[in-house]
């Protein structure tokens, strides 16, 4: 967040094999997976329901109601990444639509996420271009003044490096740095592989008081019951 | 909202009939059947499109960050009811996912309103189980410091006793107390007996203004049309 | 936004032709097409997805709580109208549902926009009837206090004139003064015509970077390049 | 939240001396006495500085952009008394200044907690009337819809019974249910008094890390240091 | 809000004498005066207490994080004047410090209400400038894109037009269209005239159930005092 | 925001001299200095005002609705130092009040500043803690999750390290990087002889327009003066 006028054109990205498997397990189980960091704040939300991607950060910072730098980002895309982007100040402007979209594809990239507005909502849909944003908004933007792209940003919340996994599905997203993409992959398919077990459990009718054995330590606390 | 560290088992569930029938009103007939109380604010949505239920309420008084309580609330749960939970101070992390569906759903819960966040999304729509929240999010939550189950609690700024009906669709969520819940199904039922007619003579052109006999208190108040 | 008690009955609408024109292209390119102004705050949303409309616009002033300048306003409406209201201070009730939505369809309306909350979504998509709202909220109103009818109003932000045309779709709700319909619709062809070059080229590869020829200015402006 | 049109006469007053000893220690003991509960939402502040009061609660439930209620309630005040008003749906416009202030200050009010908007925030000020609100707003409101006085609220996210102890100062408000008043000040004056043998031990430099015994429990639950 | 690229430099100031004298009466009196409308959006707040003035408008459209038109618009104040300024989408940015500040008052202007930030709280206080604003941010910005001056803006939720007056004090600001200057002038001194009385009567224990004549109303409507 | 349950003892702290020459610029000046870059979003507001300081940061992550590790920071603090945390998830609670500001002066800190909530606003004031934060509020705090001290965080939507400069007075809080603090305190005072010149040109008359030379670029961006 406090570099202006820069591009960094050779990144490091994660883990391509772990990236791409991170996935199916969705931003909650990644989140608990990585000891429960990682979320952008919970306003950001996917334009259109449905959609579950994961792939590595090319981050942007954009000034206020101005996308240029929305352009220079397309240039660094490679397959497999996904845009992430931060605003210096609160904006709700229409930062990205059809035409980005059009060329993010082109250049490989698997989806959108940024702390701002989009437009629209429906050809981006038609598309299968995945977007989280924090608005949608027709208003224009105009291309007069420097951001930066790949230099480490905050988004909603969350420090982002360029070339760290993002994983969003419609619970929100999740930022997996770089380093920790493999471990995380380990982590979180051990997580689901628990999870199928006790989720039959739960089905049969068995209580969570009693499949993570809550009674003693509720007790403890001083739970009281009462008729 | 005043009692913490307490379960209380045998609750008194209103008429079982009244509150299985007022699920085909809808919230906002059976808020009007009512006298125009009984509403939670309107932040509380679906966490998706096209649910209509009514249920008996257990009641879950939560802290924040913290969803303990909802594991001991499970235990409470009886066929026919809905779960509806506060926490102490605002808060949107992701109380409630798809293994504590499962438990509810077993237990015979038809739905659950929280105020507060929910995850796996898309797995509560696959599994059928409504749910009405402020927020989606992702973030994990702690088991360490009690709340209640089962006391009175305000939920998104209305008063919601144990054994209280709730009726939640797309419009919102509304409280029927357990005492009101025969008189308030016979008023809903009449209230839309009574759209019917309406509808179909506004649907013929007939105008609200001539209908509800408007006019005159119009022009009284003073209302002055001008070309 | 300073006369209250008032309901303008003939009233001057826009060109029929270039205001049904109009639907086609959207809030974004009208918006842009007029000079990048004319939208409403980003907070209006559609209350279901996918409807894009325009039409002539009946204004309404409300009171806090109150609908009854709904039931005046259905009166003033004419075939190709849409209805846009606001209210005089900050509000989510419920002003409208599938009743007055059956009379306003009656009377020819497209659609409504309105600052303040509705309700009866479930209904209303039914019946194909479009609303962008503010809230969605089952909250009843009265029928006490004199608001206006077709005077100028402010609704989320924006000035709209009665018979000005309103264009509205996924990504919001844009106002086009009724002495401008025609030049719009006229720009609003030029620029998507416009749109369907590029659109291939960025398909095709080719970066905004060198079709907007941004290089050059992008290096004057100080961008550096780094590794 | 359920009675509309319903003015209770006799209310029951929580201990007149427990009531009013309970002012000096402010809002944070008090709530912290109680077991941590009872506070409203943090978004209700003073519109001046400075204030801290306590009192008995003559509650008021208002309809949106309607004060009729206020004037019902004023006659309703005993010595000693806080007014404490909520609205049927959020609100802010002006429901009080300086007039209903003269009034209230006659009939022996201490203060008012209004979740919606005042007015005449100067005046209020100089005549030494404490008020805590949502908003601050000129607008002006209407006499035409029952709501009702002294039956039991939901004010801020709050449950509050006529009778009960309002206490409010600069950090909120919290309501002590009548029958905890007295109990509520044993337990705020020996919380006061424990805490000034902590102030003055973390004055001297101790730390709340020895003081509180955190360091054991600290390891255990895994806290690592590095340099 | 349609006009970009435009400033008028002859415009038709409200009558001074009116102007000058509505000062005194306040915001609310102003708004009550005028038929209860007018008002500003209540989260427009003074940046420090204890303003209260009125003046000319003076109005701007600016462009998001953009405060180029603020430095057009200076040239265009005479004494008297108070700068009133939109952004063309929500934003928080410091668009005015103390520098503009010295600049306006150097020109006449006797306070700026901005639907934005500002910066130089301190500074602003101390030079004894007036603003209302919706945000205090150090954020600087940029001088990159053309907006208006003395266009017709929508500020807050509602119209001003250049030379209307603005009143604005510690309840809000609100407009007096030019041309009911003079009138609104007169009703404000009539309406306070009016309240002294009424004060009077109130501080004497003489209930508004009783002065105003409300019992019979509230009978009438169904109002039940129970015990 | 990705390592829970560390403490970090030996932190490299920003240029005492720098650090301490900071303070008397303010955030808008050292904001403009650093190029527009550093500062926290502008919710974060002083709980009094008329503070003005600069110091070096010793961060803290919290667990929502839980202050344990504010204790545990509480040691790590060195003379000069400001305090700053960051919550994983949005809260509100009061995290820090009258017992912690005693050990944290006596402990040297200069001030904290906190994304979330504090109490004991008064008493605060009283002993000259500055405190900047995004609420406040009475709510209690439990002590049972490890967060982190000495880790960089993200506050209020700005990347912060241990060890860099925090600014902080009424126009809000700005970081800056300890490695640019010496650069940022020679760039701030350059800055601020400029603006004493123009400070008094202004005062003179001088227009911005004239002193900025903005008519040429103001003409060729197509700016037109009407009357």
């Amino acid at each position: 967040m406090f570099e202006l006028g820069v591009v960094k054109r050779n990144i490091s990205r994660a883990d391509r094999v772990a990236t791409d498997g991170l996935a199916q397990f969705g931003s909650a189980t990644v989140h608990e997976a990585m000891g429960r960091v990682g979320l952008l704040q919970p306003y950001m939300r996917p334009i259109y329901a449905g959609q579950q991607v994961s792939g590595t950060a090319v981050t942007v910072l954009l000034q206020p109601g101005d996308n240029w730098m929305m352009h220079v980002a397309a240039e660094q895309i490679r397959e497999g990444d996904i845009v992430i982007a931060a605003v210096t100040s609160p904006c709700t402007d229409g930062y990205f639509g059809d035409l980005l979209a059009t060329s993010f594809m082109a250049r490989g990239a698997r989806a959108l996420v940024i702390d701002a507005g989009v437009r629209d909502v429906k050809e981006l849909q038609a598309m299968g271009f995945p977007v989280w944003s924090k608005a949608i908004s027709s208003k224009g933007t105009i291309k007069a003044t420097l951001g930066s792209v790949n230099v480490p940003i905050v988004c909603a919340g969350m420090w982002v490096n360029p070339g760290d996994v993002i994983v969003a599905d419609d619970d929100g997203v999740v930022v997996v740095p770089a380093a920790k993409a493999v471990a995380t992959l380990d982590a979180a398919s051990k997580r689901q592989a628990l999870e199928a077990d006790k989720r039959a459990r739960l089905a049969a009718g068995v209580l969570g008081l009693d499949m993570y054995k809550m009674r003693e330590p509720l007790e403890k606390a001083g739970l009281r019951y009462i008729d």
